[in-house]
């Protein structure tokens, strides 16, 4: 049995942690933090929680060193470095969600968020995407979990970027439910500003975008575009992404190119000809569902659905977790998609 | 391992069967059938099911006898008793989620609904509320799984009508989801006919009142008056009762009650004063949460929550099913509540 | 051409009085106030107001007497006193949207909210519900505009009450979208917080059951009691109101009786037996619809709807003003209601 | 005043129609039309109308020749083409809703819908996009009302195609509320489908991708390529358009360029450098508001917004009858966006 510390418990990806991990045979949860809520059951701050874990809230700042086997850290860019510095013991794993070590370029980083105060850590961090780096991850002791939206898009142009079949622009059109955006008091992120609306936001200057780009930067030089709109839901992202193949090549050579590159990926499914993901059909699941089109031309649409807060975030911290202990990659991830 | 199908598996209920049954330890789906669908595997209807559960879908008019040691019917009521009938053979136990096998006298049922066609295993049926009837559901092959609005009335008030604490008229105003309306194509379903709105339907003529007025009725000679609303969300039912305690008494003390009158029951949660239920903290989940505030005069508000899909469906079937089947009753059915 | 000033004009009820009054014929909006967004035009508060309306926003602190022939106060209870006592000059027509001049009797304000600070201009004001205090509306300087719940309550109730017609507890059950709650960015008010999710509030404690009972208590000694509920949408109240009648009538003579007693109301549409109200159908609109059902023995269930925004503050606030300015009451509110 | 016909009122567009006219100061409604519900009142369809617009439903299938100065037709394809046959005479406006008369090219009507049985009217009928075809629709009698996804991309796109700024593909990424999916039941309409879920579809397949690009072949030979998504709300639509200039420009000389396009246009609505368009800011009104951003190697993201019912189907149709009858072109279109 391993124990686990959750820095930070009471946000949406701290929930989403404690409600997989509850059912996971080997963990047990010994620690749960908050500064606001500090001294409160965590079952006063999600009810839902009564009668089942009623842990209570520490605060986030006391040191918690050599408590736990494992810490998740849902902590806001910038304090989640601080944090991550002060429980690095090189024996303890660290899964950290927010984007303090998704960079391995330090100056990247610091262009793109702001200065690094754990420098030193940068070159022990592997970025959390099983997909691309099982290997490192089986060897890490701190992973930097990617974002929702790089998830999404990366696993969608992966097999592309693979093999150098990429040429001129890829324009990545994501959407995303509303708890991608945590859960703070913040108007933008009402009931009444999100219901019956949708829109872009941040076109050409979201975070998300240089976390793609390096990505795709390791295969291709190829420049992409990023642009986020918030969906009226709760969660979910759905991913569109346009761009052009050097050559043409029938949709069923791709979806055959994308089975064999993420052959026995547990949470990879590509879906048929003709047939394209549903937000709906991956939600609450581990699961990236994958859908492609190829016309004549060599133009193309890749279309990639997640849950933010499970492969986006939590779910893929958790199997990332399990790949650093050592243990079957799914424990714990294999409840089915919810709907409605 | 005992050997399940699934009778008209294409609805919601046969989705949330499937869904729940799938981490249960002791059961196998073997057959799940739809006259609409027949021929297509299931996962061609919920897409979702992709590479989890892609069973072929029979035909749900064939003689499917013999096949299974439990059989849950999702089957419109009229159809429901003929299929009961013809499978009843005291070995397997059947489930019908339908109204067929809720009422004890046949002659309210039929003034309620139709005649009845399967009147002779009429005394063979129980009512499937495992709170009040556990010991009856143990030794039982044929279950009426109950109504979603009545599951979450006659939980909300077994305390007091038990105890013969009520007077006067009571009001049970009640508001679901739109799940709770099925999986057909009707006008009154569709998105822009239920979003941004909310109506009450069936005022005084809904079949779940004689439904919940029958439980009343063994009790205390009390009518009820049901009112239902169309909520626009997909799943959750909140029900708030409204009437007179003979005699009043503290808020607290009636708390006390309900909690020793629930006691050990796995699935109710009674909240403390001052607290509520809220729909999304039983989504996803089991459990029915009930919350008391009792006024100076005696007059008193009764909250309960539940999913309607979950314990007001194919939840409670399968807590059915594990009592009836002498297993832990909470088997496969300690998934935490889920939101956002 | 009368001139208008909107005080604290960046909530919902501020948008929604520039939205109706833009169509009015016989008023010129020229003053919009914030404290929040001073300086910036009020079309980059509501870029949907961008090329319609683009009046720079002033300080709500500054002194505004004498420049406006009509005053709306969109401001916190509280504030709106003191703000009030300074415009007040016997001229000007002052409409306050919060509930400082809702109650006649200061005791009983003083006890539900906080010390008054206007004492002097509370005999001035009329409760600027038109259907009962037309008369008194038409030479009042002073309106208090009525809560929405108490809006959607005692319309439903008035009838009944007005004709001494009840005995017992009433219950009023009502429903509200979450645009009640204000344009404030706060927790239980975010999306998340919200969508497919519904609960009570404040049962037994919730400030507008005083507003109501005021009414109630004018007609008959009846006790009610109140509980909210918050709807995952937008905008709408639906009101569900459960008692009894002295003598049990059919429900068709009680419509009569609604029919006769609202003779020639604008905004009050009485429903025919078994159809009821449906937030839907009022939405955007002035409207409140009522639907009644009589039972057997003189229980009933009374449904009201109305647009929370509109007949539920900004909406009935105009409709108070036409009345108070002699002109026709329904001047630029017979816009329809508004659908999908 | 002129006398206009709603045939088949009972649909989305027919009660926006009606909402529309309502308040038009020189239009009077006097036949509605439906095959479904022929006799009954359209109030009883439409609650919402009780008391406001009370007119008896005369079967669409009747002889309507001569009774009215403007045809509204909001049928199904290859119905209208009938209908408009036969009461097309010269003389009356008639205002086709469905796309029978969007293709000037019979052969590429046929090779996306079906065979046209109106051959004949095919050379009378302009497409009804006011923004380019203004001089054209004042002398017609017959026009065909543009789809609601073509309507947003095609003013999006506007100003570079009609200056052949364009090089390569253009992706065109449009998100529909689901109110454009009409008012018929179905099961992919249905809320419990569509509710917390995203997803595209008619990837490459869909009829308003010809309708796009026989707009762009007028100006400049670029493929576009058509990706639609179902929205969760009911009523909008973002379109969001990815490609390349032949010349990389600044954003700001882009958003002059189509300022300058526009110049004078009453619903078109250009958002200056960083400010992007919400489809709750169109909502309920006719804008079509389109925000602009050039990156620095000319590739460029364009979004437009409109509401699906207004500008992109009913409001549209108002807007060309306006232009058709030489009255000002905004009269009855000049009601503020709604929200929440």
């Amino acid at each position: 049995m391993w124990e686990v510390g959750i820095i930070g418990a009471t946000g949406y990806t701290g929930l989403t942690l404690i409600s997989i991990l509850k059912s996971h045979p080997y963990i047990k949860i010994n620690l749960v933090t908050s500064n606001t809520y500090r001294g409160k059951r965590i079952s006063e701050v999600f009810p839902l929680l009564k009668g089942i874990f009623e842990e209570t809230l520490v605060p986030t700042d006391q040191d918690h060193r050599g408590r736990c086997d494992v810490y998740f850290l849902c902590l806001p860019h910038g304090n989640s470095m601080v944090t991550a510095a002060k429980l690095y013991d090189g024996k303890a794993v660290i899964i950290d969600l927010s984007a303090d070590f998704r960079f391995e370029d330090i100056n990247l980083y610091e262009k793109v968020y702001l200065k690094h105060r754990a420098a030193h850590l940068i070159s022990e961090a592997v970025f959390g995407l099983p997909e691309l780096y099982r290997d490192k991850i089986k060897h890490s002791k701190l992973i930097g979990n990617p974002g929702c939206y790089p998830t999404s898009a990366i696993l969608g142009l992966y097999p592309l970027i693979k093999h150098k079949m990429l040429e001129g622009n890829i324009f990545i059109d994501s959407k995303s439910g509303v708890s991608g955006a945590g859960r703070e008091a913040k108007l933008g992120s009402l009931f009444c500003e999100v219901s019956e609306g949708f829109r872009p936001y941040n076109i050409g200057i979201h975070r998300h975008e240089p976390e793609i780009q390096k990505e795709v930067d390791k295969y291709q030089d190829i420049k992409i575009r990023f642009v986020p709109h918030l969906l009226p839901m709760n969660r979910g992202i759905l991913t569109t992404i346009y761009g052009r193949l050097k050559e043409s090549m029938e949709t069923e050579k791709i979806i055959k190119l994308y089975k064999e590159t993420f052959n026995n990926e547990p949470f990879i499914r590509i879906m048929e000809p003709g047939i394209y993901p549903d937000t709906r059909f991956v939600r609450f699941s581990n699961y990236c569902d994958i859908g492609i089109k190829i016309f004549d031309d060599g133009s193309f649409v890749i279309v990639s659905a997640i849950d933010n807060l499970v492969k986006g975030a939590s779910g893929q911290a958790i199997q990332n977790m399990n790949v650093a202990l050592g243990i079957d990659e799914t424990t714990s991830l294999t409840g089915l998609p919810q709907y409605p």
